[in-house]
């Protein structure tokens, strides 16, 4: 009834390192500095159907921060309407249906670590919800087959989808009565040579709430009498809202991918030491190969990205006008075990209070070795 | 051999709040706040028996705080002395013997948080200690078939319980060579008709060290000259000692349950910025009903809570004085999936010595969705 | 597939404690203070062939600290170059092959805690790493035998190992780019009788990066003119090796085993309030006997532990030089449930920047349940 499983990933992302000063906070801890051999991610699993129309996923993670702590990612029932499946509600901590690559499992993706672009959304993807998912026959049988024939989907996250969450990113408690909406649509399509691609739209909006702001940054607030004053920044409600598109041409055998979203939240400007309400725009684009060489499978791959905007849950609401181009493959000796190695050359601004005119621009090549259990 | 099961609990206590400011830190760190969906617990149990006579019981909690830590809650082995399981030795962090409630599984219980009175004699209701349990075999039975017709009983913590524990509760180490004594006898009745009824008295004492003691509170000593001077209660040994009472009429249908305990400990007084010894006194009254609709089951009940005291492991030993009247009731759709609602009305004192004059008053409703795995 | 398994170590250090003052930070944190009863190791262990070539193993602890926090121990995949399991690449957080008592799983070892001669070579003896291990079948079936009638072997860490480490131990990134590079030789000799022994070299060399380190503790640079200077030791890179040699005849009745390692690392200098390179040397021997009484076994043993030098690990590169003696017996009733009791006198002078004069003797008797599941 319960299925025990999971997958870890170690890298090594020092090697022709050009500047460790280059961090990337949501990426990797170890995408910066000479931090050597690390885990990214230990997961293990416990899911299962507890009954007919309830079923359970509970998903821990052991390597948290740079020393290995446990973090709850997953943790979530999905009461079925139906004993086909078809409505479902979602109840716990799991990913806010926003974007395809958001919603794909890290082991299955090919680049290491998630574009800032869509993923700036949601630090971590998830938060506590209560969300809606439909899902036509046709369609579950279709992301089904996505899975089984390792195409890497994203599994099933709803045709459409509904929900409302806490609003401040996993593993924290909320911080206002409002609550965010979110809504997404997306379609699996299938040609008749059998070639599948998948369209999708999304959008959420709701108001965030900055908790870690350095002492001395402010926010501009309309008083009672009409008048505009400065307040510190902590504990400020900001309008919080994106709008995305996703376009997936499964790798069969060739890939192509591609986001992009637009928006708006709270951002710092260094000019003025403050954080304020901006917009946000950024995407990516993919291309990809499926090589079957025996029992091998190769993929190369390559990815760029870019991101104009603020990532809401970093220190100040931290500033980014990033780019990079990533080039790598993916390797298959078996189901167990996977090697990525890719190179990066990325050129990132990103400002804070402390870092006000913060330009790191570099390369490195990056390791990583997955064993799937 | 191995058994691997749990449950989760997902909480809204956001809805028609009428006083944010009124919490329980004991109860639930989201009692008061607005601090939307979040989880109060996600046990996963480990257990099984190693031998004809070794059983063992380890179970992570992978929702502390607001933030989903994990921490440790159960961690015991037993040693059965006689291969009938009468006599049992425990060794380990488990929860100590004190009160029906406190043994009660959150997973079984109707309302959504144990009741301040006798609740406040051990956080947690753990600790780390060795303590002999006999249960004879017809006792052995009624425990088993308590949990087995899911009439909400408290499983075999012993009739007779005699036990040493370190006494700063659990995941805390000891603070003095100093050993609390706890000892309870219990015994659950079976009538003609089969109605079972549970009595049973209970009793701890030891001495108690305050840890977590603000700046400026003091506690008055008797120096070696015999005169009395005021000292940091910072570290301060204190008598810790509890009588208590049980009652259970066990739900078939109708449910009656009680338990009351007068004692003594560390308790805050805001008048004079100091720790003292002082009485403490509280308990509970609950009735219930248990409806059988097809195969769902719905558990409408009733509680009324007061406790006056001190919270030995509370910021400064922490005082209270609380009423709480709840009303709700608990759906069981089917063994997998629960449902409890309840509005709950409070009245609460309580004061430390950055809120020395800090009463509350308030009412919530509050929403529990259950997972059995 | 996965198998689950583990144990847990519950201790009670106070009795009979002569000076609550002599601690032993990397031994036991109850090894000083009168802190009660605590666990000392809550293990659970996830592993099993994923595939042919492809093994794992992850395992946290549930008792960090004095408050049972959860850590990870290890967490690492085996990929074998051939079938016949000869030659192996480990990657991730694992034992480095350092010392016999160090690849011994604690669930085996006679002594509550390990030598501090060797195992102050690497906390908690893990760190991430890629290790090569060779292991011809007839040592893998020797290694496999020792386990199997529960000999106290080590387990399969090569015949010959070689590989490369961070450096600055388990659950901590790296600090610098260079590497620790660690091989290892040993070999189980069987004789006509079927006694087994075991002998084995083993060194390690690399920069350490102190990070622990009090305000004021200094450390002498050579600057760019070639002068002296004294600068802050926080962050200073010290050259750290250790070339150590183990003797193991097995207890089959009678046991001996010993350990000796030399060595230089960083260590504090209590004259100075500096931390200087220094040598390190240190050892144990142990007397052990198997006793088979019935189906109980009874272990009576010995140890007598040396060591002169720092703990790179601890604050200021503490420095040491200590003996303990220890007599005492491990009872085994059954395979599920073992029981320790101990007698230990140390004379331990440990100096830091806080306490550079302080030598500590006295004595204490030691307990331990285990259960292994």
């Amino acid at each position: 009834k319960m299925k025990i499983s999971g997958y870890a990933q170690m890298r090594y992302n020092d090697l022709y390192k050009t500047n460790p000063d280059m961090e990337c906070e949501q990426c990797d801890g170890t995408y910066g500095g000479n931090d050597g051999m690390s885990f990214r991610r230990i997961r293990i699993k416990f899911s299962g159907y507890l009954h007919e129309r309830v079923y359970f996923y509970i998903q821990p993670d052991f390597a948290g921060g740079n020393s290995n702590n446990v973090s709850l990612k997953d943790a979530y029932f999905d009461l079925m309407f139906t004993s086909d499946r078809r409505w479902r509600l979602r109840l716990g901590q799991s990913k806010v249906p926003f974007g395809f690559e958001n919603m794909q499992s890290s082991q299955n993706r090919l680049s290491l670590d998630r574009n800032d672009a869509i993923n700036s959304a949601l630090k971590n993807e998830r938060d506590m919800m209560a969300v809606v998912y439909y899902t036509p026959t046709i369609v579950q049988e279709r992301f089904k087959k996505l899975q089984n024939q390792q195409l890497k989907g994203s599994g099933n996250y709803g045709m459409f989808a509904l929900g409302a969450f806490n609003g401040q990113t996993a593993n924290n408690a909320d911080e206002n009565l409002n609550k965010h909406i979110v809504t997404r649509l997306t379609y699996p399509f299938e040609l008749a040579n059998g070639q599948i691609f998948e369209a999708g739209i999304q959008a959420y909006a709701g108001q965030y709430v900055t908790t870690k702001v350095s002492e001395g940054v402010m926010a501009e607030v309309t008083g009672e009498n009409g008048q505009k004053e400065m307040v510190s920044a902590e504990g400020m409600e900001w309008d919080d809202a994106r709008l995305g598109a996703s376009f997936i041409w499964y790798a069969m055998p060739f890939g192509f991918q591609t986001e992009y979203n637009v928006g708006v939240g709270p951002e710092y400007d260094p000019a003025t030491n403050t954080i304020q309400r901006k917009p946000l725009k950024g995407g990516y684009a993919q291309m990809s190969y499926r090589l079957e060489l025996g029992q091998h499978f190769l993929l190369p791959f390559w990815r760029y990205t870019n991101y104009e905007g603020g990532k809401k849950f970093e220190t100040d609401a931290r500033s980014y006008d990033m780019q990079e181009i990533e080039v790598g493959f993916e390797w298959q000796p078996n189901q167990a075990f996977e090697l990525v190695a890719l190179y990066a050359y990325a050129d990132r601004t990103y400002n804070d209070s402390l870092n006000p005119d913060n330009r790191q621009t570099g390369s490195l090549i990056r390791l990583q070795a997955q064993i799937n259990f």
